[in-house]
């Protein structure tokens, strides 16, 4: 099968920074950009350069400190958006922009109260602009996931002949269905005259829990580029986690995808992430939660102790987790017990566990967990 | 279009309460018991009724306490372990029994040391001994995620015949992409003889953050039930999120689907799950996060003051969130900084908006949120 390369978009600077509470200095910036350099993404969108002084600033600091990741920057179809941007893009070895304008009717209408062929004018003067600035254009036809598809095609097919090299169909509400943000996708891929000189990239949006699965759904169908954030974050329920779906890719070869992600920085730079931002990622995330690679019931115990693969499709040393826990709740069973036992110390007879499971559950269920400290004094009660 | 309605099984306090720090006593499980019921959920899973006295005593009493909606026990597919679960059942007005064994090779292999025929002897055995003791009795093909699809086929069809009135399809260890989770369930609509006399469900693990995503393929491929979590709780990266599926549900009617689920109660019990089992819910959440409903950069600030359909597919009252946030930031726009300004009885012109806009930034450059303290200070400045 042929194998082809997703190029990892990384937007934790932008679409994640711009979450309330989540704001960076320049210097907290540039290090998480050459952290994320590190992880192996393709490009880093470093902010939206228009927006502050202090954000144009770390944009220009961010182009100057990495070397060869391709460093994006966020405009608004408009004029002066565009050449600050492009300003601010001076000192990078790969400068790109990113401009856009909706592209649903519900936005033609509503923000910018104008006609699809006056989106499509504006749409093209903007790309035409930036690709007289920078040789490398990304276009996001924002609001994508709601457009209408014939009139979604024609506005890509006009970008691509302006000049963008990356086309970005945003499903910005987080409305779309997979199957649905695939259907999109493969009408593009077939429709859209020109569409083998762009790269088409997903944007999509978690508000109903289902950002990962439209990124993967969209390059299944044809997409080349993810735009994703480390743990999700972004405006609203967020933005694709890079995370999973760089794992998703990774454990599913017979996709025939691939990314550069250097998966066992991806615990790291999570935690890196939350910490700079404050923002808490929950236990319970995919790849990057504290208790992703958590045990706690018997069941799972059981078949995790006898062969790791039976509750594991990750290896935790993959993603650079500490090792698998194995937590002791009421739900435990016997191997789980005798297994801490044994590294305790305690090399218990099947009958003397038999035992000790029983004053263990009357501990346990007065208890969120059982303790070494807790194990040490059933011990020595038998 | 024809309607199907979708069953929710909640295991909030089955799959959800044996995680980590989640243990809740008996006091604590009836309470959410019955919130569960109020917000209109079809099944409650109680718990695992032999794994300790105490859950066996949660479960009697949920029995004993909620009404109309089901209650369910779990089992393996282990004598003593139905025996017990039906004696905590006693007192329910519609009890279930969910009983099951491994279905995957892997499972099979190094859980069980066994082999599939012996499988199907003792899964149809346990549904055969529980179709004794209640009229309900779920199966569950532990793995089926990762399992061979004819033996799957299978196995289901030998336990339909045991008396299985619903089958349960788990991706237990979170492996499949959407379209697989799809193939599965669509392979069992047309190749096993008798699945119309029993209902399929779809319980989906989280560990590639494609949880919802299954559980929303599986019902479009025919499944008609959804096996969740509040919040998503549960083993390693959780379940699937009960309030991002009926959501999806909802915000989908050409899909033909409904859900019993009283949407304005989600926040709420989102919360009171959080507090009691004391598991934070991150700001990026998918409907339930402090942030599902929070705008902050300008564009998107625009755009939403204009009209909130720009940017939001849910309206925050239908799940019973707080309204909408316009968060100041230095990522805010004028628009934003404009309606702040009016909230706090401030009328300023066009003109007057631009220059507070360039004193805003520069506060905004050095803080992560703009107060209404800071605005105050910022009006009387002009």
């Amino acid at each position: 099968m042929s194998e082809h390369k997703i190029d990892i978009f990384d937007t934790t600077l932008r679409d994640g920074e711009q979450v309330p509470g989540c704001k960076l200095n320049t210097t907290e910036k540039v290090k998480l950009a050459l952290e994320l350099e590190l992880l192996g993404v393709d490009i880093i969108e470093a902010g939206f350069p228009i927006s502050s002084p202090g954000d144009f600033h770390s944009v220009e600091q961010i182009a100057k400190a990495v070397k060869d990741v391709t460093v994006c920057g966020l405009t608004r179809a408009v004029q002066k958006d565009i050449e600050v941007a492009a300003d601010a893009l001076k000192f990078a070895n790969r400068p790109r922009i990113h401009t856009g304008i909706g592209s649903s009717d519900n936005h033609i209408k509503y923000k910018f109260n104008t006609t699809r062929e006056k989106i499509i004018e504006r749409a093209t003067a903007a790309v035409k602009l930036a690709r007289n600035l920078v040789p490398d254009v990304e276009f996001f036809a924002e609001d994508a996931g709601r457009a209408d598809i014939v009139f979604l095609a024609q506005l890509i097919e006009a970008v691509i002949a302006a000049g963008a090299t990356v086309v970005n169909i945003p499903d910005t509400t987080g409305f779309c269905l997979p199957h649905q943000y695939a259907e999109k996708i493969a009408y593009l891929v077939s429709n859209v005259k020109g569409i083998e000189k762009a790269t088409i990239s997903c944007h999509c949006h978690n508000d109903l829990g289902l950002a990962t699965a439209n990124s993967l759904a969209g390059v299944i169908a044809g997409a080349r580029q993810i735009e994703c954030t480390i743990n999700g974050i972004g405006e609203r329920a967020g933005n694709t986690s890079l995370e999973e779906v760089a794992m998703a890719i990774k454990k599913h070869p017979e996709l025939g995808l691939y990314t550069n992600i250097e998966s066992t920085r991806l615990h790291g730079l999570s935690k890196q992430v939350s910490d700079t931002m404050r923002m808490p990622v929950q236990p319970n995330k995919a790849i990057v939660g504290d208790n992703a690679f958590a045990h706690s019931s018997g069941i799972h115990q059981d078949g995790f102790l006898k062969e790791a693969t039976t509750y594991e499709i990750i290896d935790p040393m993959e993603v650079g987790a500490d090792i698998s826990k194995i937590v002791l709740t009421a739900r435990s069973g016997r191997s789980a017990l005798a297994f801490r036992f044994k590294k305790l110390g305690h090399d218990f007879t099947r009958d003397q566990v038999d035992v000790l499971y029983e004053r263990f559950l009357a501990v346990a269920d007065e208890k969120k967990e059982v303790t070494d400290e807790d194990l040490a004094s059933l011990a020595s009660s038998i």
